[in-house]
């Protein structure tokens, strides 16, 4: 039984009001498998150049990561510089340098392929198919996507949803894909597709998770400081698969309402520093804790 | 014992998604005081001109709204006219024509100066001092403001705030008069500065309730169809007055969560058809049945 997770490994350069950090680790991959490795033991997929630093892989591998899958290949590893505003939700693409990442190929290690769970975070839609294809068997697929896919590759990305399990999007990707400006009705038409539940990413106004027979809202634990708002929904699609695969329960309501909080509680942690940084100090009593908070945060 | 709700009585021209409506009645005075209604016996404060229709004010009264405090003057009632676009939070306004509003100056009717609570809405700050003095011992003062009074009239508004018990303000405004960025560290800077309770209204987002030691918050019910957006603020502060009213637990922290799930419900019902055309066929049980899907809304 185990979990896998197909991201991108980058070096990020960013600017928000609380500073600038230059070519620091970022990326889907880290965010979720790190998010992840609080509960279950995540085998992790992706590519980085030469210039990743070893000392990152061992801190992924001290939190029981398995690194197997992530390549390590001549050049540059991806590079991505971005700047937020004063609004956390509204961010600017200043640059994005592809580097090893461009021809990114991953063959998947034999037992990566008896995967439970696959989540293919935002990538090009013609390669999550093709890592998908070698998976045997996967009792989840979980896929994330963004505008730039929604617009470019619509028939692949659409036609892909036949095969997937849960998506991943924010509220704006949610009516772009569907082409519905109410999010209800966008997501609920989403659900006609192929996914059996829809988690719509509200940033810091939390998320709102469409099943087939249920809606759930949850809120973002209110922070006073978004040092850096960067890997937030990498973090919380983290947290929901890593206490999904623990509890091994896939679809049960309740266990999935119980995900999208801890899922919630992890964002509302990696933004209380940049980069992975905050992942680093956390415990997972701290995330009990926070778990409990946000219970009584929304209690009446 | 009693609530009074001073508002204003207007006609909107609004133009969302889905329809055009030529001068139908709105205003904070008549949202407020229906969704008020539904708990207490609301006595509301305005003015309107002689066209404002006899029928509508026969509507209140069915309702049982004291009108005693609603005067009509020669000439016309005021006219805001004003466009939503695909998102319900973003308004532009086309047209106001204050008519008779434009010298608002009420004298109370001498019972209503016995209030318990007090609601000004949105108006000229020196407005709300002059109505506010009318009043002989308010036991809570709740106050609301928009962007134009913050920029217009900072130093009154600030002032004001120190008679103040319960501050209503969407997110932007909350910002703005704090001067503080991030929408937590700005309502408790606001804490500071007189009341004991502020109400953060988000639109489709919600709301966030900070008390001096609690913080609550609260999601907008999911709306399939949001036909006019118009009025959610002003009816999410009668939801939320009224049920405090019928309770008088105006400082119990489990009572200000419950009323302001009332308040996100009214919000609800409101924007479900043009103008007040929703409270007219709005009944008790689906006030309540609202609350209890809410509750399972959020619950995990």
């Amino acid at each position: 039984m185990s979990l896998v997770i197909v991201g991108a490994f980058n070096f990020d350069t960013i600017e928000t009001p609380y500073g600038r950090k230059e070519r620091i680790v970022g990326g889907s991959g880290p965010y979720c498998s790190l998010a992840a490795s609080f509960f279950t033991q995540p085998k992790t997929v992706g590519v980085v150049g030469e210039d990743f630093p070893q000392e990152t892989i061992e801190f992924f591998k001290s939190r029981k990561i398995d690194t197997r899958g992530l390549e390590v290949k001549p050049g540059k590893t991806f590079h991505w510089e971005g700047r937020y505003g004063e609004d956390p939700n509204q961010r600017t693409t200043i640059k994005t340098e592809l580097n090893v990442f461009e021809h990114f190929n991953p063959q998947l290690p034999q037992d990566y392929r008896e995967a439970d769970v696959v989540y293919l975070a935002n990538l090009d839609p013609d390669f999550q198919e093709g890592i998908l294809s070698q998976v045997k068997k996967p009792v989840l697929v979980v896929l994330d996507t963004i505008n730039f896919w929604i617009e470019k590759k619509p028939a692949t990305l659409l036609k892909g949803l036949e095969e997937v399990d849960i998506l991943f999007a924010n509220d704006e990707e949610t009516k772009l894909m569907a082409k519905e400006i109410n999010l209800l009705k966008a997501g609920k038409k989403l659900l006609q597709m192929g996914p059996s539940l829809i988690i719509i990413k509200k940033g810091e106004h939390g998320a709102l998770v469409l099943g087939k027979d249920f809606t759930f809202g949850v809120l973002a634990y209110p922070c006073e400081d978004v040092y850096d708002p960067t890997g937030a929904g990498d973090s919380f699609a983290g947290g929901f698969l890593g206490y999904l695969d623990k509890v091994k329960a896939f679809d049960r309501e309740s266990e999935i309402r119980k995900a999208s909080v801890y899922g919630s509680v992890l964002a509302s942690f990696v933004i209380e520093d940049f980069g992975i940084e905050r992942f680093k100090s956390l415990s997972f009593p701290e995330i009990e804790e926070r778990f409990s908070s946000l219970k009584k945060f929304v209690s009446f």
